[in-house]
């Protein structure tokens, strides 16, 4: 198997990608690597390369806010154009990247492509619960005025992923909802219900956003603007809070005592949280295994998103993917 | 001025509205103040009813998870209906409930009426936030599938809200979107923005979520179903989330000990949060002032929801929606 690595995207690229990817290769030594994007910025951080992993060099950067559809059109030497070329032509099986999430979306549409049948791919992102083990939201912003019948699919496309990435044989399925009685809600969720009902094995109905943290569900669909709003939110809300507790526990010199007695639990609190954890969101859908990392990931996250990158190449994701969709 | 208490709704009915209204009673003594419902129920918790209390009988109560429309229809003896009828007929000025949402929504659209001019009226929500003095964000979940049209007069109405009840010169507008440039989002927003931008003073463009509790701006708006999505998973987190500090701090007797040494920070950190502290929210664009508490208002929330009724009502709330919706 062949991973490509965008070396310059996110944040703290090329240095996170680059020790991501050789700590990651240290550990998977079935598999090879090639780092793509400027050789020479690359070469910086890549003094120890083990034997498997590869450099390939790209001229070009997409800047992080710049323009999805022109960048990706006008920029072919792009280090994340180039990752997405080499899993269309089949030199890599999966690919990650930190970089522009829209230009990453518009890549795996227009470069790598959509699987036969699926008429949106979608972003997945696993959210942490305080109770169970995560919920996987679909869409979590690829698209906007969504269908019923993308609901349905990325249904579909959540719970071989689940399946397979969590070892989990039913994976319930809720759809996001402002009410939890049948007949609630907008008119895509009114008819996405009855649909969902008709086709998903083990739909749970309607979720409401307040249960969503209770792992009542194990994958959750909603149009891509919702899903997208509540994943920025609930960021937006953790960076905040975990800003506020730190005030709190730096407020004196007992409460920095505090701190210290408390020191193990918070930890572990804070790493249920942290994204670096969780490995990058899957887009579900393309003819490949693509995997978003988050713009600040750090290596420790590159390393996460790249073994997780590798689980789902393995476990023959895209396959059991096309499968689920032709029965 | 006379406020009319729905003296069976919520969680904590009656004692909580009976307890809250008395408590704002004893410090609004200009104001006339009418518990409506179950008289031998409300007489449990009124020993010491102060003159200016008065109590309306009211046989029948709608049911928390009731179908709203069947309900306000049928129950016309049920506190909320008489109490949204007293402000309608001018023998009250303002209400307070905590009942079923969706029935008070429906009473004050169908018994009360909505504001000339005003497509449809939004509940707004005041979410604490971690910067600034939180966001009025509206619509909170009275529509779905709302127009461009609708984003401007809610923009609109929020900020009469805010310059009147937090004393505001020029609160800004934000509008909830998925990107921060102009052009992005699904189709409302694209359409709202341009509106927006053409009739809304102090419209600083869109907002992304993750931004929301950073006081970036003063009032958001946002269709109905992202609101409320937006406001119940920002419930659920904080429930979920104070539940697994509270565990933190129980784990040992050093950590119990460290909870003690932060009790005061951590007391004004809940309280920030605390539903109670803001009083309730509107219900705005119908002709008088109806205010929802949460349903799970105690007897401070009751009081503090009360108050902030009046305060609407006597600094001429309504009278300046409509100067503003003509001007």
């Amino acid at each position: 198997m062949r991973v490509a690595i965008d070396a310059m995207g996110g944040d703290h690229a090329p240095k996170a990608p680059v020790l991501g990817t050789i700590e990651a290769a240290r550990k998977l030594k079935d598999a090879e690597f090639v780092l793509v994007g400027k050789e020479s910025e690359i070469r910086l951080y890549a003094h120890d390369l083990p034997d498997n992993v590869k450099i390939m060099h790209a001229s070009d950067v997409i800047a992080p806010h710049a323009e999805p559809v022109k960048s990706v059109r006008r920029q072919k030497d792009s280090s994340l154009v180039v990752c997405t070329s080499l899993v269309r032509d089949g030199q890599a099986d999966a690919m990650v990247s930190a970089g522009n999430t829209g230009a990453f979306m518009v890549a795996g549409l227009f470069v790598v492509g959509r699987m036969t049948g699926i008429e949106r791919p979608a972003l997945a992102a696993m959210l942490p619960t305080f109770k169970g083990k995560g919920v996987l939201l679909l869409d979590a912003g690829a698209n906007t005025d969504s269908s019923p019948k993308n609901l349905v699919q990325w249904a579909q496309m959540g719970q071989a992923y689940m399946r397979l990435t969590h070892q989990m044989a039913k994976p319930r399925v809720g759809l996001l909802n402002i009410g939890s009685e049948p007949g609630k809600g907008n008119e895509l969720c009114k008819t996405a219900y009855g649909m969902l009902e008709n086709t998903c094995t083990d739909f749970i109905g309607n979720v409401e956003a307040r249960e969503l943290l209770n792992g009542v569900c194990d994958v959750v669909v909603c149009d891509g603007f919702v899903g997208n709003v509540l994943v920025k939110f609930y960021e937006g809300a953790g960076i905040g809070l975990l800003d506020s507790l730190k005030q709190l526990f730096l407020a004196t010199p007992l409460t920095k005592l505090a701190a210290l007695s408390m020191r193990s639990g918070l930890k572990a609190f804070r790493s249920r949280f942290d994204y670096a954890e969780y490995g990058g969101g899957p887009f579900l859908g393309v003819r490949g295994v693509l995997v978003k990392a988050h713009g600040s990931s750090s290596s420790r996250a590159f390393e996460m998103a790249i073994r997780h990158a590798y689980k789902m190449q393995s476990g023959g994701l895209i396959q059991d993917l096309e499968r689920s969709l032709q029965g």
